[in-house]
């Protein structure tokens, strides 16, 4: 005892000896009313020094794990050595409640996990290239600025910070965005913002907040398959309407529109995930008049919008609404900036945002106002743009370079991807991707299926996502060719 | 046009010049293939460099708004003034959706935001005395560590904190926190942790994975009116357990038990939200084995429990379970330290844990990753224990003030409150506390009224909660005699 503790490096050599004595208490190894040995003793057996063991012991004393005794030494506090000193106490743990908890679980609890894809999903061996990821490149990070926003921000009101915040957001960061989504062209009568812990809570708050009166959604097919697991979770039956190579197949939507009633359509106009495909301007506007026609709210998500490499600019479809209230946008700056900082934002009529903004307070209060004052002073810095400029030039030679890779070694019947962190995958009808990745893993590449993305089983099994933001340039050629040469021995 | 721009101090002066072009583009002021002044012109026009305006229109045109014709000029491009130019846009924005948001919400969104107090509570002249917050002060913050910790933590991994994080948590934060709890005496065999956006998103979390069988919850009667306002927005029908002066009245606790099922209760054992009441060691045990034996799963709120000024340690109930899964552990450090940080834990069974973690991916994704990375290193650099300490010693000075001042100036019947952030006054059963803050309100002071603390219409009328943390010394000692005099007034 006592001389058998050992230290971490990592806290300071006091606590660490608190630490101890009260697990001693704890375990019954020290009773109640058993003196301890002296600060000296302590000192020479834990090999510290004394001012150590006296702090040490003077805050045990405070927290009422031992008392003092004026000449008399240190001695344990009766309460403190957990329950077992107690008649009631030994009778608890003799009989402690075993509860089933999988069977007490809530469908939705069974239902999440069973969908959960990282606890379901691709297992790779370490050192395999991982075309799995379509998280930011952690290089192109420019830790200098997010440094200098932290410390700016924080000598401007450290003490704001780091106090409650408001369930809508942090003020100057909402006014912020409400003027960067102006400048999309949005018309804000009538519209107000609410920030969320990134796109996953909006589109969780959005979906909680629509009431549910046929049990159907319509989204693009293949989609996002977070939104596909969310939507499922909430019960909605899913209709998928196809891709075409500009976006959304319009006599499809019509079709589907006429034949039986949504409560909502969940669209990812710009940059779709997972095709990579950004639907045509005349295309948003025709989609948006059917939708509005049947009455049909939008949740919109500009996912990486700002990810494209060239090409004109294209406006949200909030924006083509004008006036209209019909449209939800959710954004996010964690795609292409930084994911650890959890901040989206849902822009949306001012009554249905009043009530997202209670739903918001019942359920985490509010967005950790570091990470929105943090946002806000790096983009207020003006880091963003150029940010935006270095990781566009840097995703673009990745991108170039996968689709020549493509093309060189991989037997597909269609690519696309405009741009971004992403490339989608079709080949001929009668391959499995999925048996291609059975065989790519033991070489040590992996990618992502895309029959994930698909709103009925068995459909997209011909297909795949490769994510490349993370993968090296010699990595995605050595990859791809491998991809490649896999898919020719197996299905050629 | 041009010459009326006027420039934000807090932001890059090539942006707002983009921004501002952006703007005249999409409210059709400049048409399609209209020429633009040159960035000569322009710079001349808006007071500004002209490498700036040639910063800008290189942006311009990089992000599609213009285009260039060499010896030409720059001008409008097509597709970027909104949807003005486009025959079916302008169809749209003829007839845009008009939804009626609040009767197309759900029962859910209503009710969150009928029972949301920060939209329908106390409104105060500005200059009151507010004894209605019970935040930490924030001149307590040492911002001087918390930057400290920043930097440590960006210096060691800073790519890491910015990019995704898992669901679970930061695991290093994962792993103080299990030894933290393990000195509490919990048991964690079996068990595992789970990193939350606070408190609140736990108890979401939890209330959700939680099976209803019954639609029955219990809980101390009055208690956190946030667990009461969750609890319904769940549609559970809540049985409140009267409060004694040490903690919950067990007969009354047995009786409810006997009388019909539960699914959960929940419980705030350790100073207690709004009596500020630390549950006696022995009532612990006997509530414990009470509600074990009818197998009703335990949600233990640790409210603050390190904020105790005073007395013998405290086990939570959790550490009194033993090796038993029936005790649901919620903890935060946003109440004694940084509420702006959103971070809190719940320990539990580890199959439960598991459900939980999916539950969280399909919510949030994952906590703050710079929260819970910053919060570790504080925690790791030492700071918390001093923090504490002073912490400690102001509030408990406060606390004395105000318990002085109450039993100087208040004709209160009981007084409740170990220490902690606030004090639980309940005056002759005919007093209403309602018409009291009306009467201060006009006097500048405001309070909680009880009320919204109980479980049922119509109890705790007589009674308030007074937050001192937040409030100067000379303000308790004039709000306080305030409401003192007030009360005689209206009551006496």
């Amino acid at each position: 005892m006592y001389s058998d503790i050992t230290f971490a490096s990592d806290r300071p050599v006091y606590i660490q000896v608190k630490d101890y004595m009260k697990k001693l208490i704890r375990k019954g190894a020290l009773q109640a009313d058993q003196k301890l040995p002296s600060t000296r003793e302590i000192s020479v057996l834990m090999n510290i020094s004394r001012n150590t063991a006296v702090t040490a012991y003077t805050e045990l004393e405070e927290e009422g794990f031992i008392y003092a005794v004026r000449g008399k030494g240190n001695f344990v506090a009766a309460g403190a050595a957990g329950g077992t000193s107690d008649r009631l106490s030994v009778q608890a743990e003799r009989e402690p409640a075993r509860l089933d908890w999988r069977q007490r679980a809530s469908d939705y609890a069974r239902q999440a996990e069973q969908m959960d894809l990282m606890k379901h999903g691709i297992r790779a061996e370490k050192g395999s290239i991982l075309f799995t990821s379509i998280a930011p490149d952690e290089k192109l990070f420019d830790l200098q600025n997010v440094k200098r926003a932290f410390l700016d921000r924080m000598s401007i009101e450290g003490e704001v910070l780091l106090n409650y915040g408001y369930a809508k957001g942090y003020k100057p960061l909402i006014d912020y965005l409400l003027r960067y989504m102006e400048n999309k062209g949005v018309d804000l009568t009538g519209k107000d913002l609410l920030i969320t812990n990134g796109f996953t809570e909006a589109f969780e708050l959005v979906l909680s907040a629509i009431g549910q009166r046929y049990g159907a959604a319509l989204c693009e097919n293949p989609t996002h398959q977070t939104a596909i697991k969310n939507m499922k979770l909430h019960g909605y039956g899913i209709t998928g309407v196809d891709m075409e190579k500009d976006g959304l197949d319009l006599r499809q939507l019509e079709k589907e529109l006429g034949s039986r009633p949504f409560d909502l359509a969940y669209l990812v106009p710009s940059y779709h995930n997972p095709t990579g495909i950004v639907m045509a301007p005349e295309k948003r506007t025709e989609a948006l008049r059917l939708l509005s026609g049947y009455e049909v709210p939008v949740i919109e998500d500009g996912f990486n919008e700002e990810l494209r490499y060239s090409g004109s600019h294209v406006a949200p479809l909030i924006a083509s609404a004008g006036a209209g209230n019909g449209v939800i946008y959710l954004g996010s700056y964690s795609k292409i900036l930084f994911p650890g900082l959890r901040v989206g934002w849902i822009l949306a009529d001012k009554e249905l945002i009043g009530l997202l903004e209670s739903m918001k307070r019942a359920r985490t209060i509010h967005t950790s106002t570091l990470d929105q004052s943090l946002l806000y002073q790096y983009l207020s810095n003006g880091n963003f743009e150029k940010y935006l400029k270095k990781a566009r030039a840097e995703y673009k030679r990745k991108y170039e370079l996968a689709t020549a890779c493509i093309k060189a070694h991989v037997p597909y019947q269609t690519l696309s991807g405009d741009g971004g962190l992403h490339l989608f995958l079709a080949f001929e009808e009668t391959f499995h991707t999925r048996q291609l990745l059975e065989a790519c893993k033991r070489k040590g590449v992996v990618f992502t299926p895309g029959d994930i993305f698909y709103t009925k089983e068995g459909q997209g099994g011909h297909t795949m996502r490769l994510g490349f933001s993370r993968v090296s340039d010699e990595d995605i050629e050595a990859g791809i060719r491998i991809i490649g040469e896999t898919a020719k021995e197996l299905f050629y």
